[in-house]
């Protein structure tokens, strides 16, 4: 029998908020983080699973925290075992009823549970020689479905449902498969958008975003409406008649406010409006979107998990589900999510950028396409094109596509001499004694 | 000026699974404890704030990590100035572009900021001399409104409505904390019923805390439907007739199985049922309450923040709401839920038990029916016996009532010698190198 013989953990920073690269109305000065964890066993056979959380900066150290509170579920634990069966390893941390009361599901501890899962996906992948997209891929409807955790989502998706739709995509997953490592995924970018670049800046970006080659592009706004109209109006009159152009609000607003500003950037056209308010407020994005229909109302970065995204879906809140790898309870949740997207006809546009989360979601988005919706239309995954440098098999972006990865692994593993060189180094607190 | 000289932080843990007090059907097997935080400054004055985050257990030091995370913020922060405008220190905390991506507002840092404002709250109370509640209770409207963050809430409650309900309650304050000086406010016990006691054991508290004078109790159900009508069945025929008797599902299920098992319970007239579902789930909680109506459904101990609230107010999925004293941002965030829960006409029972829970949420319900709502009607706090020794100023429940605490502060300080001989300690990780 091979075992887990240790769960490490890694606190890894990138200054990026010395440069004004990612900020937008929520986030002025992000330094892109990791909390990164690896899954050595003694199976001999020189793989280690690689995933991590991504962050932006200050509370790194709290997410690595939670990832160590794990450990103790995983050394020396069967790893043939838990690999076989990914939905009891999703369950045996998920389900741990101490840890549960700092959720349940949602922010710092299930963002630990997701980058313990996706190690052990990355190390399940590299196990079959596969990259994870097509390892998923190849699976039955059966394994897929059991690796779901199905509580809290059967008034909108049951198992039987779930084996429908993907049973139904049976047919062509060679095809398809074929067709991605042919002509790749679409992508998007996010480069010209952030708020802080100067008018020539981002005049200069939207033109060289529509020369390479990408199919759509998104500007951040949310902080000044009248700056919001003057920086859409340069990015029209610098792409082509028609070219989509989504817009990003980070959350900024309220129900009214929300209402309000997106009427007054409609006449841009926008190809979707990205976050428009608190991502815990359901009934708040089904207002705004009823108000401002046809405006199509994008969300999901930081929606904490698939209870929120049901009834996003129920609601009619939201016409693009944006998943992240790293926001919930890794790929089993997201294979949730692509499950409930696909049972309500709403296509999936995955979050990407920071660190690592294009090498990521790349292989949820690609899987989507194979073995749940089948489809590409009015699909693209986010692209940023930060530090991809830092990844051993850093994505691959041609002519606005993302290449399909050859590799095996999930992509999240990051190269040695990275880790080292941007590790994070705090004083170790004094431990405080009792109180006299 | 004065400045916060010190925040230290303590994991506190109690062995209470080495009983069965505090097990339910999702909490099998919890081991109370408390993420501690003390706020020292050098005014002089000899005096502290302390708070806490209610775990119960693994994770705890996780939690501790988070309050750790919040230290850059506070030492050296002038404390008057902190003090005279806690909206301004729940901004400073909650704000903080980096941390709120862990978030937003929910979970581990979520709890983390808000027993960091406690503390201050604890320490403002203890330097004018009131027990908080009665603080709270002085403020004017104004200042009540100051401290709360209305950001995702106007489309159900704005400013000048939250003046006007505050307004509204203003006269007859004086009389109503005479009131609560003279009789106290209204207790419920859980104490009879959690799971895994015997059918004598249950029947014996359940005339025990009739004859002690409480005006309710409640039951865990969840873990198996017969079983919990058996219980049922033992509780009735050990009260009087019309006994209230309410009921706590703690999370235990989907739509369909929480209707039908309500309906199959529902003959011994519960009082209420409690978190049938996942806290997260707005519009179950909708959908369950309108099948099984006219019994009320209760939730809120694992509410994450007011825009849940919110949401379980404007959809009508919550006719009980349960607030707790550490799963939010604090007494700000909590003074929110009171606002909320006075304009939408629902009574708020706080969750209490664990560790200190008791001391802390009874200062808000009963500022609540001194300031907000300005009445007991259907009102009560939860009860249990459990731990209260180890704090300064214990909860004193008589005949079925909390006394209303005279105590300086929130009654959230613990005992020296018991942080001292309740100190977990954990060996220290080694900090990992980067893989070669």
């Amino acid at each position: 029998m091979a075992v887990i013989t240790a769960v490490d953990t890694f606190d890894i920073r990138f200054p990026t908020s010395l440069s004004l690269d990612g900020s937008d109305a929520m986030n002025p000065d992000p330094d892109y983080s990791a909390a990164y964890v690896t899954i050595t066993t003694d199976a001999g056979d020189g793989l280690t699973g690689h995933a991590f959380v991504f962050t932006i900066g200050r509370g790194n150290d709290v997410e690595v925290a939670a990832i160590r509170a794990l450990r103790d579920h995983l050394e020396g634990a069967d790893v043939d075992a838990l690999l076989a069966d990914m939905g009891r390893a999703a369950r045996l941390l998920t389900h741990d009823s101490q840890l549960r009361w700092l959720g349940p599901e949602k922010g710092v501890m299930h963002m630990a549970i997701g980058a313990v899962l996706d190690a052990l996906w990355d190390l399940r992948a590299k196990r079959a020689g596969e990259p994870l997209w097509l390892h998923l891929s190849r699976l039955s409807a059966e394994e897929l479905v059991s690796v779901v955790d199905f509580r809290y989502l059967t008034d909108a998706l049951t198992e039987t449902e779930a084996l429908e739709i993907l049973r139904a995509a049976e047919p062509g997953r060679q095809e398809r498969i074929r067709q991605l490592q042919a002509i790749g995924y679409p992508a998007y970018t996010t480069t010209p958008g952030w708020l802080g670049y100067s008018d020539d800046k981002l005049a200069r970006l939207c033109r060289e975003a529509v020369a390479d080659g990408f199919p759509q592009i998104k500007l951040k706004v949310g902080a000044d409406l009248d700056e919001d109209r003057r920086r859409l109006r340069i990015a029209r009159e610098n792409v082509p008649a028609g070219f989509p152009i989504a817009i990003d609000a980070n959350q900024r607003w309220g129900v009214d406010e929300a209402i309000e500003w997106i009427r007054g950037v409609a006449e841009f056209d926008p190809a979707w409006v990205e976050e428009p308010t608190s991502p815990d407020d359901v009934l708040a994005h089904a207002a705004i979107a009823r108000a401002v229909a046809p405006v199509r109302i994008a969300t999901g970065e930081h929606v904490q998990n698939r209870i929120v995204f049901k009834q996003l879906l129920q609601a009619e809140g939201m016409a693009v589900m944006q998943i992240d790898a790293t926001r919930v309870g890794g790929v089993n949740e997201n294979i949730a999510h692509l499950l409930l997207a696909a049972k309500f006809g709403v296509p999936v546009c995955p979050h990407a950028g920071g660190v690592g989360l294009c090498e990521a979601v790349q292989h949820l988005a690609m899987f989507d396409f194979v073995a749940v919706s089948g489809s590409m239309d009015g699909r693209m995954i986010e692209f940023v094109d930060h530090l991809h440098e830092h990844f051993v098999t850093p994505v691959q972006v041609r002519r606005g596509r993302y290449l399909a990865p050859s590799s095996p692994g999930a992509g999240t593993e990051m190269l040695p001499a990275s880790i080292a060189a941007h590790l994070w180094h705090e004083p170790v607190p004094a431990t405080a004694e009792a109180p006299a």
